[in-house]
């Protein structure tokens, strides 16, 4: 079970990344986003899907779509960004997405990282429902070193207790190094990521074994039962089920957002989005002691090849950007179709 | 198998706690510590043994003295602060203990990150041979949020690699809360921390499966195959090791330090303690937007009691070190003559 797995129970086809996005910004703002907003978020989606990251690509329109029209977030958000600290930026996302805040603060946040040497970012009143990865990877690309997580809706039992709180929440870094694309990971606190359970739910996949519980709290290794009421668990037992109380608490206790057990969305029927809070940390290590850091990033990378490790946090997503970008994003024909559909 | 796991197997006696900081001090300064090292190192030595964290308390102490006789450490070490900018200090540790140049940099670091919102300490050309909560929790105690990471020595296999590469790397965090004590997690990114390894090995307790493997690589529960040649297991697979990985780069790459990998300790026979470095990340929470940190740290706190969790992480030490302050520290009577011994 993975994020990377191609779907291949259906014909497929090829389309231009810049085609793709291009599409992907009339499938927004024919459903009620603003063109600023479209842009960032067909960027993000199409980004995913060059990637493979398929559980984070136009897989997630159907629930873009349907969350826009339940009106449970402003597609048209205009984010306020407050210039806190010489280190501190809070953003108030208007109910809207966590992208286009993060866009709106991210001059400033990168400004301030570079002349304090560490910067903070702290997103509220916002909805993720994208991959994490594209929001630190650029800070890397450009030199920085960045930390995010961001909290979700309740849905994995912590470690020791009997009913669902936390959300997946996932922890997302980036680092640059001196020889090739930057190192970045972005995990799920869960033991499985939410958007992998309903891929596996939609091919008639089992789950591995220790994922998730039934609505009875009982083990199960079928993906419907986690959907229908179940939950999923954390990762690596209490420590990861530490790391995800530590996402809640700078997802949302830290930056004003709700915590993944907050929100009620009952009166949206179709909302899909979490409305919760997202921090990012910016350090800028130019400010270090001795060789650069991009240098000792790669050092560290020789060494994990050195002692046998063939692939790399992100080795995959940037093998399969490359060949997306020379022949052509590939995608199912009758995704493709219907977002054409929804584009007209 | 636990940190917290008391040592049955041999006669306790009680020791009031500032007698057992004063008795470790004596010990240091014979052993070749500054007064000023020693303060330091005692407190934090007997406050893990307060706390019931046994596997960072007075088992450690003739690791510090073999490591100090070998002269690989400096006891009287007198670290360097440069305030690098307006979020980041730094600190060269001079070849001595990590805890000293921390205590050494923390106010600068506490009014830049009450001024900044954010301050990140950088840690480099230092030892630390602790645990990584009593370096966090003080903060929180002052209504600041903290993170840290420390990388160690080569002992874990990178998931997908052979051979070992990466340290035990804790991640640490702290956070303050309205009712009750800070919320506290100190966790080995291995599957297991090496002290309980150390202990097991002792107790003749066997390890519980994929915690680590022997000199061949192959998977086993035996502590002493795992010491003598083989290697811990990250925890959670994948995800702990690239946060193992992580770790490396912000504890070593980003302060300038040593990666786990990179120091040789064969010209002094005897020595113990890692040199590397240590990052920490100090987060002023009044920065925030709404209601107070602490006001929602405890509305976290009480929804997880209410979905059935009923320890914390810090719990049991706060209970263990609220026994220990009243009644005194219990420790076993072999090892306090012992160290009555090394104190003269």
């Amino acid at each position: 079970m993975s994020a990377q797995s191609p779907i291949v129970d259906s014909p497929h086809t090829l389309i231009g990344f810049t085609e793709l996005v291009a599409l992907l910004h009339r499938v927004f703002v024919q459903h009620g986003t603003s063109p600023e907003v479209a842009a960032i978020l067909a960027h993000n989606c199409a980004s995913a899907e060059r990637d493979g990251a398929h559980s984070h690509g136009i897989f997630r329109i159907p629930g873009y779509l349907s969350t826009l029209a339940s009106g449970w977030v402003d597609g048209k958000a205009i984010p306020v960004v407050t210039d806190v600290a010489s280190g501190f930026v809070r953003v108030d996302a208007g109910n809207g997405f966590a992208q286009p805040a993060l866009a709106a603060a991210r001059p400033l946040l990168v400004s301030k990282a570079r002349s304090a040497g560490i910067a903070l970012l702290a997103i509220h009143n916002s909805h993720h429902f994208a991959a994490l990865w594209p929001d630190v990877e650029p800070f890397a690309e450009e030199g920085l070193v960045a930390l995010s997580v961001v909290n979700s809706m309740t849905c994995v039992v912590p470690h020791g207790a009997d009913r669902p709180l936390f959300g997946t929440n996932p922890i997302a870094f980036a680092a640059p190094r001196a020889d090739g694309p930057p190192i970045v990971f972005d995990l799920a606190t869960s033991a499985i990521a939410h958007g992998d359970v309903q891929i596996a739910a939609r091919k008639g996949e089992r789950l591995p074994p220790g994922m998730g519980v039934d609505s009875l709290g009982q083990p199960t290794t079928d993906p419907k039962a986690v959907l229908e009421g179940g939950a999923l668990l954390p990762f690596g037992g209490h420590k990861g089920s530490a790391l995800s109380m530590m996402v809640e608490l700078l997802a949302a206790a830290l930056t004003g957002g709700h915590f993944s057990f907050e929100f009620n969305w009952a009166e949206h029927p179709g909302a899909r989005t979490p409305w919760t809070g997202q921090l990012l940390i910016v350090i800028d290590p130019s400010k270090t002691a001795g060789q650069s850091f991009a240098e000792r990033s790669q050092e560290l990378v020789r060494q994990m090849h050195a002692v046998g490790l063939r692939r790399l946090p992100g080795d995959r997503r940037h093998r399969t950007r490359a060949k997306s970008l020379g022949q052509g994003v590939e995608v199912e024909l009758q995704a493709l179709n219907q977002l054409r559909d929804w584009a007209n």
